[in-house]
């Protein structure tokens, strides 16, 4: 695919640095043509909630003209607002926080800007990376909730407005908004982008990551993070089990049927594709996810629940609350439950390389009161596992239904070979020899 | 043991607080003798690095007033100066954030002043947490350090000018300064303590925790944190193993004959002792831990490194220079054997109700250009065990010699019960009929 066929804004993370690296296009050009995108759309779309077009422009010109090696030289990406910047006022999507100027950028930016990358500036996130949602709305359809609570990541990458942006997870604030918005959301492994910097929320479950058009950007960025250039080698005739729970009662008949039509096609494909159901002793976990969340929730939030009480929502003041119900012999006991069920987990993996699941009940709300259901999240982040996210179908209102691949702990370069093949495979454009 | 006995500032945590529920004394005054000794003793110690008696005994006067429930009510603490501070400036132990004022109290703080503790200040910590020492003394003998990072929380417990401090631990710098010092520190299980708001070093290992005078003083501020009041019931014949490694080849002569006597004085006092070798695939974990530390360390600490390089110790700077030579490839295969060795790590505790393990090689090294060796906290805190340290003997210098019991992961009630009857065991004052 040649860079010079499409607007520049419209370039992927690996299009864009082939680009840059020979030279065809300059960081300037790259993140002139973001930002007019974001002028030109963002009064609609609101994915940006604090953007500098003379900061970015000096960012890039300074890379442009800096002769090191850089693995992420001259690609633009926003950085959702619940992560620290030391440029641009990070509110953390609560009133409370109106105008804060944190004094130094998260780890993760400053470790994207040393790798070479350009922060194009903030996108908009949930209160506190909660569900109550934020002003973005899906650029796919208006009116209907891009997802959240990385609502602005999925919002301005769907868009054309950066190739992709720090996103973040504690239920399913990644996988969601990517799906509702038709692109690729990546939850790393736990802690495999340093958190320092992020306003934590329920921290043995708080992850980075990242949204981005496609699973070759989204492993391209978040590898280059770590100096790694590569997603490792092509898994031949992936091992993929569908996961039956409880929790597809929630799932909506469309979400169902694209569902079975995925697994017919990587059949097809050369998948080599199972069914399984859900062991028996992780079950229980999805009960504990939000009671865990709830009390770390309540440690992490002291000073808000406490200090400014009367500027949390609604919503979010409730669930503070009730997070009172639990005590600490309870905290204690779900935290051994969980470590315990960390390594069961692994079980799940002897025979697969990875776990395909709902990522979405079905597609993007109507409305923006809600920014919809986070659960099929909940596991895979309480049990710290890698997940990839992606549309495989739409809906009844034109609107993407997507399906999740979960990987083996810390096997994140194979869940995203994987993965890659996968969404090759289904994007007939895509399969076509390169 | 009556509070009227001693000046308020040698009262314990439990003693205090019994007196303050009694309105035998106010949190004013008990404050009021803690600033008194700080001002006596903190210009040869130097353990705090920040203090304001205005606002201790604001904070004081507030809560004596106040009608409502607190567990902690009038409990004076410190905070080491790794963790934010609203009402004081903020240093990590380094001149790059001289003067820094966080805009925030970290979650820990916050929860420990509603449930009606009062900061007393802030006290000195190593070099954003690492081992380049602080000028905090060692009040046993102003020559000799206090061991490190946690150096001021244990001088300041140790000296009586604080009955509790919050400490942190990323290898051992909780469980050495504490016996270095005469004092009792508790790392809890990871995550048990909530760390936001705290400087993170290596986030899959650092750990909040308290020094305090006794077992009871940590255990009661610790869960106080939490809601809980109590400790748990007493483990009646505690099963404990002495823990055998190669690391033992490190330990002093004096504290491997200070053990032997501490394992027969447990056989007297009923304690079913055993003994263990460290299970063979947990071995590798102890130098698998500098290198995750020195991996972790680079993100972290990314500000710091590329920003401000020449304001770094030579120490710290060639520790995260060393840490370039750890590869993707290599911190991915360290964080899948570490997932594992948390789930066999609980085999050790099959039999018995905690582990027993040297603190430090020995006493206290005299000078101040070196915090001791962290050595013997590394494993336990990779794994996210709870260990408690305390003082067994004294050394040829006489100055404290130490051990530390570790416990199964999220088990620390159990823990605190087996080290509080250990503690009294070994004492013969407070093994005495209440």
């Amino acid at each position: 695919m040649k860079s010079g066929k499409k607007p520049l804004n419209q370039l992927g993370v690996v299009e864009a640095a082939g680009a840059i690296e020979r030279r065809e296009i300059t960081s300037v050009a790259l993140v002139q043509a973001c930002l007019d995108r974001i002028a030109e759309r963002n009064p609609q779309v609101q994915a940006f909630v604090a953007y500098d077009a003379a900061k970015a422009l000096a960012a890039a010109r300074k890379i442009d003209a800096d002769s090191g090696q850089h693995v992420l030289r001259g690609i633009p990406f926003a950085v959702k607002d619940i992560i620290d910047t030391s440029d641009y006022p990070t509110e953390y999507g609560s009133k409370i926080y109106r105008n804060f100027q944190p004094a130094l950028d998260a780890a993760c930016v400053v470790v994207a800007k040393n790798r070479g990358a350009v922060v194009l500036g903030k996108v908009a996130t949930g209160e506190f990376a909660t569900q109550t949602p934020s002003q973005a709305r899906n650029p796919l359809q208006l009116e209907h909730t891009p997802g959240g609570s990385s609502s602005g990541s999925a919002a301005a990458v769907a868009d054309f407005m950066a190739p992709v942006a720090f996103a973040t997870q504690t239920t399913g604030s990644i996988v969601r908004p990517a799906v509702y918005c038709g692109v690729v959301g990546y939850k790393p492994s736990f802690d495999m982008i340093a958190t320092a910097g992020m306003k934590a929320l329920s921290p043995s479950q708080d992850t980075i990551g990242v949204i981005a058009r496609s699973v070759e950007d989204a492993a391209f960025f978040t590898l280059g993070l770590h100096g790694a250039r590569t997603v490792g080698s092509a898994v031949f005739k992936p091992r993929i089990a569908l996961c039956l729970s409880r929790q597809w009662d929630y799932v909506k008949p469309e979400t169902l049927q694209a569902l079975e039509r995925l697994v017919q096609r990587l059949e097809q494909a050369g998948c080599a594709m199972s069914r399984i159901w859900l062991p028996q002793e992780l079950e229980p976990l999805i009960a504990i996810q939000p009671r865990l969340f709830m009390y770390e929730a309540r440690q992490t939030l002291a000073n808000e629940r406490l200090l400014h009480a009367r500027h949390l929502s609604p919503r979010l003041h409730t669930r503070l609350q009730q997070g009172e119900s639990v005590d600490f012999d309870e905290y204690v006991s779900m935290r051994q439950q969980v470590r315990e069920a960390h390594w069961r987990s692994q079980d799940m993996f002897q025979d697969v390389d990875a776990i395909l699941y709902p990522a979405a009940a079905g597609e993007a709300e109507a409305g923006l009161s809600s920014a919809g259901d986070p659960r099929f999240g909940a596991l895979w982040s309480l049990l710290h596992l890698p997940s990839v996210s992606f549309p495989i179908s739409l809906g009844p209102q034109g609107l993407p239904l997507g399906a999740q691949l979960i990987g083996a702990f810390a096997q994140d370069t194979r869940l995203l070979a994987v993965a890659r093949a996968v969404t090759q495979a289904i994007d007939p454009l895509r399969a076509a020899p390169a």
